[in-house]
């Protein structure tokens, strides 16, 4: 997908929501469990009541891998579903991989063209000839890690080289160099948003995913605030806080409902 | 696996290989692509005719994923054959995953729990709450990215704080504060053997994982040179040099024999 087709859904939708379909079979509402293939069910439930307010959907590939052969069958009927029904949903595989050049080419051959994804989210660490593998795929992106949003990211993502420029940083500086803001969003999380003023001024153009609002106490309106730019130039993912609402009969009915909230406070904040 | 039972194995068989499985449908000899799977038959053949020099064996996750389900059955067929038949092998997911604590954990289910691999590749940027889940399986082994084999190496990793201490290094005495050397490695890339030595001084117990020897250009006799410490501590990974020596019918007999000239070279220089 283009940065225009993405534009125009957030236009459409006045929504920049995405939705994470972390899909646990602990998690998810027993009646499920009867079903051939629960993870799917509960998936295409939850997609189809929640994407009147969302632009983006955001698999979290451990959660299949952890289910073996029959996570990954879950998988790729998820992505095919969205394929095939909303093919406007622009689609994140959560994946954080990165590896040397010849290994990052068969993970993008995994994701762009095996499954249809729009994007995956790449590990920074091993440079750039870990990431322009994925970038080899016309109108397929790289979101690339900048700042993340759990505790650890304060292990490594600040050190500061002799300039005092903190690691994500570099990151965010270096990967310009590698993809333009057609082909490149950066990951950078929700409750650190004291820093993301910082990174839109480093990156003005690029579109950032958003995690950590929600169970993870990252604040929306705060998020909105210092991260959008002139194209809106913001994914804010949600998970727990839509898709686990209610484990009973009423789960895909509670999740659209948490969706359209989330709809509408952006509307109210962005529109 | 314990460190005891690694080492054991590392005495009996005078060598540290480890051979890396990038089991890929357009290098392997095209008399397997009649059989039902021909990844699993490759390996399987590749494993017999290479176990008795070899200690290790590390499949490339990646070019699993690559082939969807099959590719993922396959993997599990590998995995489960090498479980059952050598249960003396170490064995290594080579991942290269990390995310946030409930989905590293999810990976390490997936690793460790579904399938029985000895360790996983994990990445360091999102630091230790990324890292630890994985470390919660008692005799099970992270192996974390300290420096690279590849030329991206050279984009952040050796980017030095204000002490001009570089990245990887941050990462290799950070991580050691997260896990004892009985259940930690660090990847070290043999092209970079010049700083070997200076990884040594700062992690003087743990076992070194070092690609790169081979088709990337690294020197076996320097890196056993550099990196080895009184427990060894090196596995030294070989991939295109053991297992597409001859993609004729003589495919398995040909690694063999790559991988018994390693061995040999590894008991010159090592006991």
């Amino acid at each position: 997908m283009n940065k225009a087709a993405l534009l125009e859904q957030i236009k459409a939708k006045r929504s920049v929501l995405c939705v994470g379909l972390d899909t646990d079979l602990e998690k998810i509402p027993a009646h499920l469990l009867k079903e051939d293939d629960p993870v799917f069910a509960f998936n295409k439930a939850i997609i189809d009541s929640t994407v009147a307010f969302t632009v983006a959907y955001k698999p979290n590939i451990a959660f299949y891998e952890s289910m073996g052969v029959k996570g990954w069958q879950s998988l790729e009927k998820t992505i095919h579903y969205l394929d095939e029904k909303y093919p406007e949903i622009f689609t994140i595989a959560d994946a954080k991989r990165g590896d040397i050049g010849n290994t990052s080419k068969m993970y993008a051959k995994a994701f762009f063209e095996n499954m249809n994804f729009d994007s995956v989210t790449v590990a920074p660490y091993m440079g750039e000839d870990s990431v322009t593998p994925f970038l080899d795929f016309p109108n397929k992106w790289v979101i690339l890690l900048g700042l993340t949003s759990n505790k650890g990211a304060f292990d490594f993502q600040f050190i500061e080289n002799a300039e005092g420029e903190a690691l994500f940083e570099s990151v965010v500086k270096k990967a310009q160099e590698w993809a333009t803001a057609d082909q490149l969003m950066f990951v950078l999380g929700a409750t650190k948003t004291e820093h993301l003023a910082r990174l839109r001024a480093i990156a003005p153009d690029h579109f950032f995913l958003v995690p950590g609002v929600g169970a993870q106490g990252g604040s929306l309106e705060e998020v909105l605030k210092q991260a959008t730019n002139k194209d809106f130039g913001v994914l804010v993912n949600s998970t727990r806080g839509i898709i686990y609402q209610s484990n009973g009969l009423d789960f895909a009915q509670a999740a659209g409902i948490a969706a359209r909230t989330l709809q509408q406070e952006m509307e109210r904040l962005l529109f």
